[in-house]
This record gives C-alpha cells, sequence and structure tokens, in this order.
C-alpha cells in the first residue's frame, strides 16, 4: 500500500510526535555495538496505550514494520529498523504508575529506566533488583529477558515480572499475568512475552515484583592468582549454599583498565567482586563463610567496601567496565560475547574462552556473572580493521557453540537480536520451529520487528 | 477415519502395553473431586520417547484425542478424557535419569513422583522443593505449574524447571531450556508448556533445579483468635522479609479435624503452621523475629517441633487435610476452590470466603498457602445432593469472582482443567484468544486434551 498515504494518516494521529528527520532516523538507527547504522524511516514518541494501539492497527493496515526502543543499550541490534518502517520511542511513556508497597509491586510504563524506578523508590524501603549494568529501559528489560549482577540472588526479569500490558501486531491490547503473587491460570503469556524482543508484541506497561532493601550490605573484592583459583571459588561457595547478593568475576585486563580509568591500585590479577545482603548477623556470617573458602583457594588481597559510597563506587566501576574498556582503546568498538553455561563447566569454559580470544590474537578482557554461569569477553576492536571484525565473529561462535557443547546457552542475557538468530537452530533445533509457529500465529504480517530471533517464512523446513 | 484400523496400528507398536478394557478405562476416568467419571476408550503405558512420539503420530493421523496422566492427583478434572480416545500413562517412564550435584540439576522422566525423586536425592544433600501436598508426578506438576507449601520460599515448577523434552502433536519432539541457570535465547517454551496441561505437548523429560538440604530447619504452630489476626500475622512477617520456608493457614474447622484424626490436642481456634530453613543462627533469628510478631498480634499457644519426627508429623498432618477432612464426614466428595490474591487483600478475602460459605450453608473449611496469598476451601459435599453441589459451585464461583476483583488469579495452584475453564474469558479478557492461537498454531486438529483451558474453535471472536 502507499506508504505515502500512511505517513499522512500516522501524522494525522501522533502530530509532531512522528519525526521523519534524518538526524532523528539516523540517532534511532545506531546500536551500541558493531552492527551497521540502519536508520528507520520514521521515530514516533507514543504517548498512550490506546494511541500506540492506534498506530499498530495502522501499520498492519499498509504493512509497515514496528521496532521498539527503549534506552537503546542493545548490545545485539534489538532495536535496529533492519526492514525500514518506524522506530517506537517509549521516552514519553516513562511514569511511574503506582507503587503498592504491601504487595511489593510497582506499576510502571515500559519507557522508565531502572535507575529513575529506584531513584523513586528510596523512601518505601523497597527496590527493583534488576541490574544489567547499563541504564536500560524496562521495558527493553522485559523484551529481551534481562538479567545482571544481582540475579543470583534475586533473579532475572523472567523472576521479577508479575504482569503486563501487550499491543498485539493487529493492535489488540492484552493483558496478562495479575497482581498475585503465582498463578495456574493458562499458559504463561507473561513468560512468552518476556524475552521476545518485539516480535509479539511491544509492552506499554509493566508491573514488577520489588524486594526489600536490605538491612545489611556488605561488598568486597579479592585477587586471585588464576582464573580458575577465583571461578572454582565461586563454584565452591555456590555449593555451600552461602546467599550471595553479587558474584562478579573480573580478569586481570579489566583490573588494569580500572586502575587506569578509576585511579585504583587493585593488583593485576583476576578478582571476585561480592556482595552480601541480609541482616547484619547474617551478612557478617555470610562474608565469614566466604571468606574461608576465598583462604582456602589462596585468594587474597580482601577489601571490604564499609560505606555506601565505597559500595557505590565499587560498582560504578564494574557497571562503567565496558565504556571503560571501550574508552581505554580510542577509536575501537566492542563486540561482546556471552554465554552462560552450567556451573560445573564454568571454570573450563573461561579458560577455553581465554585462549580462544588469544589464539586469535584478540584484545579481549573478560568479566561475569559467575554466581550464574555467565560470562562476557569484551572483543575490542579497530573499526576499519574487517579481518579482526571477522576474527572476532569467529570466536563469538566458538565459544557460542562451546556453550551449546557443555548443556548451556549461547546468550545468558543479552539475547537474539540480530547478532546470534544465526546459530538458534544450532541451540533450539526444531524448538526454533515452534517459536517461529506461535510468531506467524500473533503476527501473520511479520511487521513486529522482523528479521529478529524467529525464522523466517520458509527458513525452517 | 477408522477407529479399528487405529486400535490394531496401536497394538502392533505398544502390544500388552494398550489396555482397553473397562476396569483400566474406568480406573483412569475418576478424579479425586466432583467431575462425572469420563472414562477414556484406552489407556496406554509408554516406555520411551520415542514410543510415544510415534504413537503421537498415529494419533494425528487418525484424529484421536491424547490426554497425559501421572499420579491422577488433579483437582480439576486435568486428566479425564472428555472427548474420548486415549489416556497416556506415564508410570513406566519414572525414572531418575542423572544426578548432577555440581549443577544442582536432576533429569527425570515425567511419571516420577516428587517424593520417589527426594528419597533418590536423600544422600545427595541436595532437595527438589516443590510440594503441593499430594505425591504428584513431576510431569503432571510442571503440566499444570504445580506449587505449593514451600513455594513462598523456593518458587514454583515455574521456578524450579530448568528444561524439558516435549512430545508435540505432531510427533516431533522437542528440547527447551538448558543446563545453564538463565537464558535469553528466544521465546521461553520451558514456561510456555508449563501450565499449559497437556494442551501444547507431551512431557517426556524434566530437568529440574534442585536446592541443597537446609543446616537447620525449625517448624512450629501457633493459635490465633481470629482467622484476621492470622492473616495479618503474616502480612506483617512478610513486609519485615524474614524468610519462611512454609507458612500455612488452617482454620478452626481444619484443627477440629486434625485432632480427631491424628489424635491432637490443639486448641480449636486458627492457626498458623511455620517452618525456617537455613544455618543455625539464621533459623534462630528468624524464628525470633517471628515470635515477635505473633506476640504482638496476639497469637499464642506456640508448639515448636524440634525433631525431625515431630515436624514430619506435623506436614504429614497438613498435607492429609484434605483426605482427612473428607474422612470426617464419610461419603462426602469435595470441591476445592484456590484462589490467589495479592497480599494486601488476603485478610479481607479469606473472611469473605468464610462469609459466603457460611451464607451458603455449606460446611467448608479454610487452608492455604498464605505466604502467596493463595488459600482454598474444601467444600463437603454430600454425593446425592445437588442443590448441595450447586451451592458449592456457585461460591467456587463468587470466590474467583472476588480474586479477579482484587487483582488476583482464579487458580494459585490447581489450575484450569474443566472447573475453571468456563472462567478464562473473566479472567484474561482477549488474552484468552491469544492462548487459543497460540494451542491452534501447535495443535491444529485439538488432539492434545481436548475440552480444556483454551477456547473451542468459534468460541471466542
Amino acid at each position: 500500500m502507499d506508504r505515502a498515504e500512511f505517513w499522512n494518516e500516522a501524522e494525522a494521529l501522533l502530530g509532531a510526535r512522528i519525526l521523519r528527520t534524518k538526524a532523528e532516523c539516523d540517532l534511532h538507527g545506531r546500536s551500541e555495538t558493531w552492527f551497521a547504522p540502519t536508520p528507520p524511516e520514521a521515530v514516533v514518541y507514543p504517548e498512550s496505550t490506546g494511541e500506540l494501539a492506534a498506530l499498530t492497527k495502522m501499520c498492519a493496515r499498509f504493512g509497515v514494520p514496528m521496532v521498539g526502543w527503549g534506552a537503546g543499550t542493545s548490545l545485539e541490534g534489538h532495536a535496529l529498523a533492519v526492514e525500514g518502517g518506524i522506530v517506537v520511542d517509549f521516552a514519553r511513556m516513562n511514569r511511574v504508575m503506582e507503587i503498592r508497597p504491601e504487595d511489593r509491586l510497582v506499576r510502571v510504563q515500559p519507557g522508565l529506566t531502572r535507575e529513575a524506578l529506584n531513584t523513586e523508590l528510596r523512601t518505601t524501603g523497597l527496590f527493583f533488583p534488576v541490574d544489567p549494568g547499563a541504564n536500560a529501559s524496562l521495558g527493553g528489560m522485559a523484551a529481551t529477558r534481562a538479567s545482571g549482577t544481582t540475579t543470583v540472588r534475586y533473579g532475572s526479569m523472567r523472576d521479577n515480572v508479575a504482569a503486563l500490558e501487550v499491543v498485539l501486531a493487529d493492535g489488540r491490547v492484552i493483558r496478562t499475568g495479575s497482581g498475585a503473587a503465582k498463578s495456574a491460570s493458562g499458559y504463561d503469556l507473561t513468560a512468552l512475552m518476556l524475552g521476545s524482543e518485539g516480535t509479539l508484541g511491544l509492552i506499554t506497561e509493566l508491573t514488577l515484583r520489588l524486594h526489600a532493601q536490605p538491612e545489611a550490605v556488605s561488598s568486597a573484592v579479592c585477587a586471585f592468582d588464576t582464573l580458575e583459583a577465583a571461578v572454582e571459588t565461586v563454584q565452591h561457595v555456590m555449593q555451600l549454599g552461602v546467599p550471595m547478593a553479587r558474584i562478579e568475576f573480573v580478569d586481570a585486563e579489566i583490573v588494569r583498565v580500572f586502575n587506569k580509568m578509576n585511579g585504583t591500585a587493585m593488583p593485576e590479577k583476576p578478582h571476585l567482586m561480592i556482595e552480601f545482603h541480609g541482616s547484619e548477623a547474617g551478612v557478617a556470617e555470610d562474608s565469614a563463610r566466604f571468606g574461608e573458602v576465598v583462604a582456602e583457594m589462596g585468594g587474597a588481597d580482601f577489601q571490604w567496601a564499609t560505606t555506601t559510597e565505597e559500595r557505590n563506587r565499587l560498582w560504578k566501576m564494574r557497571h562503567a567496565a565496558y565504556s571503560s574498556c571501550l574508552a581505554a582503546r580510542p577509536g575501537c568498538m566492542g563486540l561482546v560475547t556471552d554465554v552462560c553455561v552450567p556451573m560445573s563447566r564454568l571454570a573450563e569454559a573461561v579458560a577455553r574462552g581465554r585462549a580462544m580470544i588469544d589464539a586469535a590474537g584478540l584484545t579481549g578482557p573478560i568479566l561475569g556473572h559467575v554466581g550464574d554461569g555467565n560470562f562476557h569477553a569484551i572483543l575490542l576492536l579497530d573499526r576499519k580493521d574487517a579481518d579482526e571484525l571477522a576474527r572476532a565473529k569467529s570466536v563469538a561462535h566458538d565459544l557460542a557453540h562451546m556453550a551449546l557443547e557443555m548443556g548451556g546457552t549461547i546468550t545468558g542475557e543479552h539475547g537474539i537480536g540480530m547478532g546470534k538468530r544465526y546459530m538458534m537452530a544450532e541451540e533450539h533445533g526444531p524448538a526454533w520451529a515452534v517459536m517461529g509457529a506461535i510468531k506467524a500465529a500473533l503476527d501473520p504480517q511479520g511487521i513486529l520487528n522482523p528479521g529478529k530471533l524467529v525464522p523466517a517464512p520458509g527458513e525452517w523446513p
């Protein structure tokens, strides 16, 4: 159908909140990693579910692709409009709708960022725990089933989203889930939408589970001579059932970047960064048990961050690891791997990853949410060196393949997007076709985030 | 197509493991509650995934309905073959396939019961926590997204199933999930299958998450003058973030049944039954904080079960509540309600439930997993009194309707099956049609557990 007619109708609906300028489209055509820019035809800023539903009906009628956009922090090109159409930027749907302290629930719009939410919650005694590092939008985190540093204790978006409102490909609006702590009422459409990366619907509201701000918090870093010793320490502590709120691994290269960019003087060795949440007595007990394992494993240079400021500095440094690595090598770009393996294979996986990166002649510091068996290599690449990019992609593939051989997954938390779609058949076998069948049932025209996650029609027998 | 030809082919495949005797079919045509018996045409006992896949292809070719059967403990008629066809009894697929202590995973066949699994795990230091009371099969628990007394601490089947093997309606076999602690790889088909009640596929293998057997366990009962005081105590303790492993409410009527059937001498008042898991110090701290709230709320008659035997007796009594209530009124049957509401509405919901039951002139003790906002009324009915059954159904409907008004769900853990299908549109609105579209995409002939959960073709606009 006539695209010009579509623009007329869309402008009648949205007025100044549909933008087709080059600057605006370019801004929404970039990602945080190596994918080539692909600007959309327009960017829209809906202000309500009803408005987005009306727009979606229009897009369905004209066959115009729609791609959701939160904070643009995806590392797999999820929000790139690779088949044209419009990007739906949720920046104007970013309100906290309702805080329900007694039920430990909060209802928010998808454009709200996790940091803005936690700022709003500060005085309630509650917080939202899922922490992917980046100040992502909550809608984007839901759409990618995000997790992060606190998942070892509080779970991922899968565990912390109670209910959703979603606009479907035909403009119908559905609500999934409820305000109850659990339910056995029919298919778990909330879980189906989480991680569907905007291919089944556009999330317009989220009901999130909150947690009590811990009475006591205790953070520390400690150094190890080898990455194996650090990772095996985590395996031992997990076996003991010591409840860690965060347990992060950073290798010696990351520590060098920390020292350079933050003025710290950490020994240039692999480190664990740990945090405990609980009562004063509980945290003390957990810390002591952790310290015993560290001592047995030859860990040293224990430094406790006792004040809130020190703790914030520690985790800010960890969260900025990606941007710090990029900044430490000016002009480079990053390709970040994201495998997740069973805990028993973690030390081996990290060591093999290190060897693969070295063998390929790449710079690639390793860090990870090791309590989940999830780690990243930040492959640092010269923007102009096509051969280096090719070698990095090859290492990323080999790492993902290794994770599958070990019974793990090609992505712990960054999702599929564009970068890993070609490996879906390898991970899921005929279950990928099932994903395709669900997609075809809910979005038969394929207007929602085309080119991502699911097989294209005919791509799978 | 010709059903006689189907039986010939099925018998060639299964030999003596397909049974069409009246006794066998009658045995698989009954449920634990008030539904009229509906014997299937045959019962089959597959021994492997390959065999079940071959049978499923045959059923697809002949259009023969297939209904999974675990331990037959469903309270909503899930396993009744209401449109004929065959019941697939998983009794011969009941093995523990692999225990992986380092990954805290176990791979099992669907016919294994949760008690048999925990017996196998006894010496490993690990256990599987989901505990619906009945000694259900793990496949059935997965298919109904079961939960129970320990869900407040350890989660439901939704949280404790890492991966599945499933035979689809066309006989294809898929694997969902992985051995990793988390994944962002595509649609969450594991979650979609959990709670799908055998309408999307038949589960042939489960990978379950295990937990460390707690170092210390402490259980107690305590009495309250009113049900409101008991339930509000739970609300307060939840607010404080005290980690309870179990927190169960039983009303005075249940206590009377306990005393009669178990020879206990508990005061005939509402009680809470509580359990803490953790380190010795942690459990002591949690117990003390719980005790303080109980004292503030006027709770009394605290009795701690200090030995393993006392604890087992306590929870066995709780788990046998349904059968004890039935036994206490010989010749009766039960209709068990199962609403789940946001925590802030729980005391009001239980009180209104009590009033509804009394106003209808019914006998209906109330108990519940109050830490989840989930409670049951066991409506005890004369098998021959049609009016009493009608009043009970009416109360069950009103309770479910109230739960929806409060932002909760019509079923916390028993599922939809036959009993609550008619309320799906009320709970889910257009999202029920989405469930129907997914069903139609994966089982276009509707041979998997027809008549359950999803809308029939044409039933939803």
